[in-house]
């Protein structure tokens, strides 16, 4: 186990409610997945991106297309997370996100999970609403990966 | 309690499964609500009417304006579910609907759950995504409630 | 619609994300019940108290009896929400607490979902689960309502 | 995209519900992790076992440590899905399942998205709740694997 935290692009703080556990007394392993969004989420509006206007205005949606995750230790109601925002990749149509999530114990942060996310910009403005891949717009792009816009992307 | 079961309009038989649990060990009681819509779209669904549909042709959807819910005793991991639909009343836009969730215990049931679900029709065609309260389709009318569209309604 | 805020014992600010909306563009209803209850949590541990540790050292759980909600306007994606908690009632074994959901619009508020939610102090200490009402701990009850312990409740 | 449908050990039919999808119209990418876990624990009742008896009785739990899961299409409200367990690994304390989603569409099958799901068995019944990682016990591996428990196994 890392004897210290990464140093990720974003960290949000958010809490384990009722919501998010099971009957194990532990947050349901799908829950994570719903942690990393809202990380990757409040990412992007950190970066002045905000979804709905996104999705309403342009149609363009951020989808999520594989996810690799590892489950290492449990947590429980009311824990205090970390989840952080890690860009590896970002391509013309795709990047690559990798996430953790870290609870707070005193002075130390313990793993619970981590995992790689990869994410396919799609636009959905047909009435039919079929996903077609589009290029992530440039003014994200900019934002995520400075610079990366004028290179030669391998979407 | 009651010491039968009622005459409901529809049933939907349904299991718990981990996702529907918290760590308190039963149902989180949120969850009821997604399992009264559950049972509410198959009763639909058995009539002829599939939402899906009515949303991406017609962009009629129905949305919930008030809920009255009653929890009695709690649902566990793996318990086999009994959920029932009795329409109260159908209004011109609106409609009200009882509904109980059932627990099988060998020969009889145990209420755990009941409420009182109010309905609207809504209209989302416009491009803003705003909801307008329209009149509910003569042939869902008709399905539900045979006579009622040709009354004079007080919807 | 009210023109002011209400005046609440407590407020909780969240963020509407992709996991709490439907197909229908628009939070779901029921997961207003987890927004609810986020902020029940929260104003309880402003209190100095955390279910977690009720839970594991006491066995004691408040559990939701009653709910009665209605919905006004639908909230999106990316919205900022104001939950809202307000104590009406507390005997000696439940308490009653109104809630209400605002969505910011620069200098105004909209109220988008209201309710009365009534709980119920149990314990599940046996181990078979069952819940059995108890009394509402004295140093929670002094904290949720100043000198209502020393009152002759009717719970 | 395959021809055919593989041939697993066991096939759960189901419904999307309007709490499966999000505002992008389709199902929550998160949710198919619920699919998933709905087929597994059908797959085991299957076999005889329940999972809710064996954490009240014998404390034990199987908690997913890995999953690898690729997104290929969408599905939508109403969709009819059928999910697929297969087998690939059994050890003494650790299992390997793959998964997939299938859309019927008339006479054709598309696949939605598929996984790879690592479960351990696990031991909560100290008061704790710490997990402590515990041999599959043998009338289950027996059932999901005949002969393994007979075995020398690599968990």
């Amino acid at each position: 186990m890392p004897a210290t935290t990464p140093d990720p692009d974003f960290r949000l703080s958010l809490r384990v409610y009722w919501e998010d556990t099971d009957a194990g007394g532990v947050v349901f392993y799908a829950n994570y997945l719903k942690f990393f969004e809202r990380a990757r989420t409040e990412w992007l509006r950190s970066l002045g991106h905000e979804q709905e206007r996104l999705r309403a205005q342009h149609g363009t949606l951020f989808v999520v297309t594989d996810t690799a995750v590892r489950y290492r230790l449990p947590a429980r109601l009311d824990d205090q997370l970390d989840v952080t925002v890690r860009l590896v990749h970002a391509g013309r149509a795709r990047m690559s996100i990798q996430q953790q999530a870290w609870r707070r114990d005193g002075q130390e942060s313990m793993l619970l999970c981590e995992g790689t996310i990869r994410i396919a910009c799609v636009s959905c403005s047909d009435s039919a609403g079929t996903f077609k891949p589009q290029r992530i717009p440039i003014s994200i792009l900019d934002a995520i990966c400075p610079g990366a816009s004028t290179e030669q992307g391998h979407g």
